[in-house]
């Protein structure tokens, strides 16, 4: 069980790699090797399209966390690394949630949906299809109110996150 | 040069794995061994914490995806895997984008986003940042946009996808 003394908590690191074939599979390496979980990751282009940007999050000792930190800066295809989790950032996530939706608990969706201004993106007789978008608070109390409904299937996109203020990374 | 031949185009798979560590590598290892960049992809927690959920977005010859797609399958760790590019579905994109919001471009930006239905989550008095979701070709047009304004950062969080109906993974 985690204390105060083993310093573990979340954090978020935001990366910019080169976009080639392995990049990914390196990165995640280093942090399975010592063995930490990855809870969240996403990679997609930049406005540059020779660089990818990760963002990646992990839970952990921060201690061990800023010696893999020092490591993914020695990785060549590594352009640069930042733990956004140390300054103020903004960070969101994007959810798709296929739920549960007869005639009887149509209504209660719909409600959930309108309350976390969510869209309904698809319908069956059935089924609404949610997507909602957020901080992981919001992402987590419209989870935990679907839940009783039935939900059928969820994908997330995981946490991305961007510095505050003017600074870039 | 990409022929009809070849049968080269845009796939998006879904996959339900083990949450553990080192599974994203092993997985991602498949892709690159046959030399296939991931364009983007994102992985997270689903309804259950013991199953994550990866999409992942490559492009590339349809047959050699097709055996891709078998080797994941026979990954103790995967499953379940689908090719949703191949039925109907909804997909979707979170972005952040820190642009250039001078006094002569606020008003534009603030133009563009409105009509995104984007959301400005952080002002200074130089820039501003916004959240916006949709599918790809609505993500394009809003980079497309912003971009002879000056984008400082951008941050995506790749695409994810659900089935439409009433099918699950």
């Amino acid at each position: 069980m985690p204390t105060a003394n083993d310093e573990i908590q979340r954090h978020i690191f935001g990366l910019l790699v080169e976009n080639k074939v392995g990049v990914l599979g390196r990165i995640t390496g280093l942090f399975s090797a010592r063995g930490f979980n990855i809870d969240c990751l996403s990679v997609a282009e930049t406005e540059d399209p020779t660089v990818s940007r990760i963002t990646l999050v992990t839970a952990g000792d921060s201690r061990i966390l800023e010696q893999v930190q020092k490591q993914l800066n020695k990785l060549i295809d590594v352009i640069k690394v930042m733990d956004l989790s140390e300054e103020p950032h903004i960070a969101r996530e994007l959810v798709l949630i296929k739920v549960n939706a007869g005639a009887e608990t149509r209504e209660e969706v719909f409600r959930i949906a309108s309350i976390f201004r969510g869209k309904i993106v698809d319908v069956t007789p059935k089924t609404y299809t949610l997507e909602v978008t957020g901080d992981e608070d919001k992402i987590r109390a419209v989870i935990n109110l679907l839940k009783p409904l039935g939900i059928r299937e969820m994908v997330r996109t995981g946490t991305i996150a961007i510095a505050r203020g003017q600074r870039v990374l």
